[in-house]
Parts: C-alpha cells; structure tokens; sequence
C-alpha cells in the first residue's frame, strides 16, 4: 500500500542514488527502508528529508542517540504514526535499548497520555512560575 | 479557567493534604502546581494520578530523570497540552536541560511529526525486517 | 481573540437572527455562546453547523442527552479543543453531570488514551475475533 | 476489517440503493468505495453523510475542485487516517495533480507539522496583530 | 505485526499467568485479547495495566458499562488507535451496544470531531460563564 | 507566555540579526512574529526553520501562494495549533482570501474531520484501487 508510485529501479536517478548510497554508507549496512524509496518519487524531497534527518539523527550531537530515538518514538506513538514506530522502535534497539528500558519508555509515553488528557479535559491554567518569556525582558 | 470548582481550601479534606504533603515532601519544595489543584475535586483521581507519576517521574527507575522529562515534553507537544508543555519544560530546566538541549529536543519533536506526516501522506508499507512480533514464536 | 471578524449586529442579517432565535428557543435561553457569534460571518455554515447539533444533541434519539454530552466531551479532550471542552463540561452540568460522574469521565478518558499510546507504542495486531465486517457477507 | 457487518445486499434498502445511485451518477462512475459500503448499516447516516460529501466536494463552489481535495488529504493526514488519505489522493489523482504538486503539498504538509510543533513546544504567545475578532466591534 | 517479541508460553511467569488467570475470571471466557499477549514482555506493565483497567472499565462505578466503553471508543477514535477501535466497539456490543446505538455514537464522534474544527478554525475565545474554576474560591 | 527566554535585543547576536533582516526583506514588512522571537534562543534552529519556510512559502512554487496557505491552516487546525492558525489565517488574508473562501475552507476543514472520524470508527478497510504502490513496479 502507498500513495505514490513505487519504481522499479530508482538508482536509476542519479540524485535518487546518491540519497541511497549516503544511507548505505553512513548506516553502514546495504538495507534501504520503505520510507525512501517511497520518497523516491521527487528527489528534491527525498534529498532534503534525508538530510534533516542525517543531521539531527545520524550524527553526534548534544543529546545522546538512544535518547534521540526515543523522543522520536514518543512523538511517533502520539501522532498515530504506525510506520514511523516501527521503524524507530527498531533504530532504538539497533543502539542498545533493552527491554526493560523499552517498558519504561512505553509506561512514560502512556503516562503522559494520561496526564495530557487530565489537564486538557479539567483545562487548567498554566501557573506564573512556569512561564519564563513572559514580559522578563523588553524587545529592543 | 477550569472545568472544575477550585476549592478555597482544599486540605481541609484529610485526603487531599495527604497527596499534597507528599508532593511538597518528593519535590523538597512548598509550591503545588495548578494540574493538582485542579485534581483536588475528587481526591481518589487525586491520589491514583500523583501516585503514578510519584512512582514513574520522581523515583530513580531505568531511565535517567532528565531523559524520561524530554519524553514527557515530546508528548505533551504531540498532543497539544498547552499546560504539560509548560511545567514539563520547567521540570526538565530543573533538572538540568541546557539551552542548548532544549533547542535539540525541539529540533527531533518538530523533525519527527515532519517525517510522522510524510510517513503517513504517502502510506507507507512496514518493512517486513521491522516486525519483531510476528509469527516467530507461537503462543502455547 | 479570533480568527473572524465579530459583528456588532449580528442578528441584523435574518438568516442569523432566525439561527439565533432558534438556539434561544431550543435551549430557553437568551444566552447565545461565542461560538455561534464567531460562524455568523457566514450564514450557510452558522445554518448547517446549527442544524446538526440541534438534529443530535437536542432532540430525544437513541443515546440519553447525559452519554451523548460526555462523548463529545471525550472527543473534544482527545482532540485538544479548549473551547469545545469548556462548552460542553458546561452542557453536560446543565444536564445533571455530578462531580462524581465529571470525575469518573476524565479518568476514563484519561485510560484510553493510556492504552491508545500503549497500543499504538507496540503496534498491536487485531484480534482476528474483533472483525465483524471481513469476509462474512459477500456483497452483490 | 471494519466494525460494523458488510451487508451481502445493501442495494435491497431503496434508501441504500438511492444513495449509491447518486453515487454513481454524481462520480460518472459504477464503482462504490468501501466507506459507503461500511456507511450502508445505517441509511440516515449514509444519507446525511454523502449529502454533506456531495454539495461540498462535488457541486462547484468558491474553491476550485484540486484545492479542495488537498485541503482534504492534509487534514486526514494530520488526523492520521489511513483510509482518507488514500482515498483522497486518489481523487486529487484524479482531478489531475500530478506527481510534483503532489510532492509539494506532502513538503508542505510536512513543513506545517513541524512548525506546529515547534510552535507548541514554544508556548509563543499570539502577536496582537493576528487578532482580527477582538474588541473590535461591539455585539449588540 | 508487533514491536516487541510474543512470548512462545508467556504464561510460564507467574506474574503474567496470575494477570492472565484474572483476565479470564473477570470476563468470565479463556480468550485474552492480544493487547495482554504484548504486554507480558514486561509483567510490571501488564500488571499495572489490567489493574487499572479492571478497576475502571470491570468494576460497577458511577457510570454504567456501555456509557463507559462509548466514551472509550469515543477517545480511541479521536486518538486514531485502530486496535482500541476494534477491540472497544466488540466489547461495547458485548456488553448490549445495537446498530442504532453504534450509529448514534459514531454521528456524536463525527459531529464533535467536526465542531472542535471549526472552533479551533475561529479560534473562538472561551465564554466567561463556562468557567467554573477562575476567582470564585481563593486558596487558602 | 513562553518556554524560552525573550532576549532584549536578539539582533545584537549577527546570524539572528541576518535571519530578521531577511524575513523583512522578503515580507517587505518591517513586523516580525512572536514565533521567530521565541525561535531567537537558538540561532541554528532559527536560521534552518526560516530558510524551509522561505523556501516553501516565500518562493514561487508549483501551487499558488493562496492554495499553500489554505493547507498550511489545514494542518495547524487538525494538529490544534492555537498560533499556527493565527498566523497562516492572517497570511491566508494578506494573500487574498476572501470571508467566503475562508467560510469554505473551514467548511471542508470540518468535513474532512468528521469523515476521518467516521473512517476511523468504521475501521473501514483500504479499496485495492485506491493503492497505486503495491506490487506494480518490483524494485531492482
């Protein structure tokens, strides 16, 4: 199922090939993902999103990569993303989180769920202390 | 604005002082946040709800305590909770997130519902090599 | 705030003033709420939007006026509408919620959304007994 | 998969059947989707349903037919919803939007997500200037 | 399809077999649904999942159950959660749901689906008299 | 309200200064929006979300100004983003829309709401036409 037109050889692109041999090489493994392929369809779109997520993703930054990842599940799981969890799921595991850790990730994404909609049904207002842009410093 | 009746003094409810005290006591501060005020109207959805955030968020388990707030706050954006988004990202700078960090995070919950839409605007097929709970192990 | 200019005479045009008079005589009530100020730029959509709640949520159908209030509220939560949680935790009082009951709801939408985010998190397949509608009744 | 039984013979209800000639007609097409098949277990919902379908997206009206299809698939996107986003984009497909508008409008449906969730993550307070329903003009 | 292993014999943990055992003798039948099957890879979770799901949705409370599993269904949809879709509505016909009612309820979602759209559109400002919890009692 | 830090003076800092010297120039607007004062904290996240937005929104393109516009609140609507509506609706006006191409758009916006709710209630299955990626063209 997609609602593109999947190709029959999309290397044949020289822009689709380059995308998909800078996935091989910096994932180090020959394997390329639905989700490229199906982006396949518009390079221009395929290159940006590829290098948007090999920036924040695929290369060391402040936070750590298991952390990254499961932010990116968090997100996935709330927006209703069946293909983004799974692939996700399987990059946090690919970087070492255990099972245990993926419990307790699932037990805080539930939870906050939980809280989010507790909040939102009783509509409480966000007290002064936790606002820190408010009227502190003038624009110049 | 709430859609519940602030009461005027809420630990006069045996009950309700008891959550509050503990909340004062696990935080090591005075201050009681709007969400548990709120909550103070039915004191056993007061009492189930502090305890399971007590028991996930302010108790040393898996995850370390900033990480588990950075999922929190991913959540908490996904799903609009104007009020989570706010004392989440209060608790996260309490325990220690950086400028710096803050902008990162923000930069993979923005990156993730990019590809979360993407990923579901063309529908895209799960790899098969991402299922890990398939038909591996029948069930007894 | 809003995104549509107010009118200072609204029901100086009849199509608004007939929906007006309406809602006034439906609800025996000369409070008309914001939301039905804020459609009145556009007759037609104040004219249908109107005739849809008043066809299912005041008239006698199926589900008593009660249920159907509390799973609007549901959705309203789940969909992160301020304003819509406001109106109808206001309607649902209106109409005999008790302050139990206000706070039995929010812990069920609050469980839902729980296991909503646990499903969704483990990517969970259906029960092939859930499907009533698959390959039972072939069609013409 | 569905939630409601598949009617072997939905046609045999002359209001079913009134509904999927109108169907039919409209759409110069002999082809029901599932969605009215699903729909068919309730004639008044059917009915009201398709009506509503029918004089917004297939009658002429301000918006020109594309535009309003892909309005449609960004908010069934954004909504998660599997089935409407592929039946949309078919009928965008249809209507003629070809594969570099329909690249455009996932980049662009994409950019909003992101920036929505940069904007939540934010809290940015709303610049006066937007505010077009505010004081402005007194209610009678 | 799953993101976590299904257990060959999860019922070979006690901790698991007890929630098992105590699924089958709530619900009086020896079919467990396959949200518990993936919950077993963690019996903690599993454990204070059904705890609270038992408590709320297994026990008599102040609502009835069949208003309990609509508000369920209610949330699941908004939230797009296809498995809690599924496995709410069978329990809601389980426990006496008919045709007319599943229609009603699904009108009511669609309905307020539709209006919290057109009010977050206008971004419509909360009336005064919906809310219940501003200056009225000052804290102690 | 805000969860970062308004700075006095941004523009002391030359890459937030170069990013607001170019939204003015391509607005040919001296006005900047809250969202790029908030965005201010971190100039990289700044730079790279203005120069997606530019490119996309600020750039003549395959859609028209107006059409991007239209989908651009589509989104924020669905995702429930109180200042993303804000300011593309205020956007949407500068570029031309007039009240009943706005009633319109509001109108399929929640159309389109109310039959993902129905979909995802009916759990409908996906028609075989409508898929256009599936087994057509095998890869290389």
């Amino acid at each position: 199922m997609a609602t593109t037109r999947q190709l029959a050889n999309p290397e044949s692109d020289p822009r689709v090939k380059a995308v998909f041999d800078d996935i091989r090489a910096t994932r180090k493994a020959d394997f390329i993902n639905n989700l490229w392929h199906a982006l396949a369809f518009d390079p221009a779109l395929l290159e940006s999103t590829w290098a948007e997520v090999k920036r924040l993703m695929a290369t060391p930054t402040q936070l750590d990569p298991l952390t990254k990842e499961m932010v990116y599940i968090a997100v996935s799981v709330a927006n209703a993303c069946s293909y983004c969890v799974h692939s996700h799921t399987a990059a946090a595991k690919g970087k070492g989180m255990t099972d245990a850790q993926h419990a307790e990730l699932l037990a805080i994404i539930a939870l906050a769920a939980k809280t989010n909609h507790l909040a939102t049904g009783l509509q409480v207002g966000v007290d002064g202390v936790f606002d820190v842009g408010g009227a502190a410093e003038p624009r110049s």
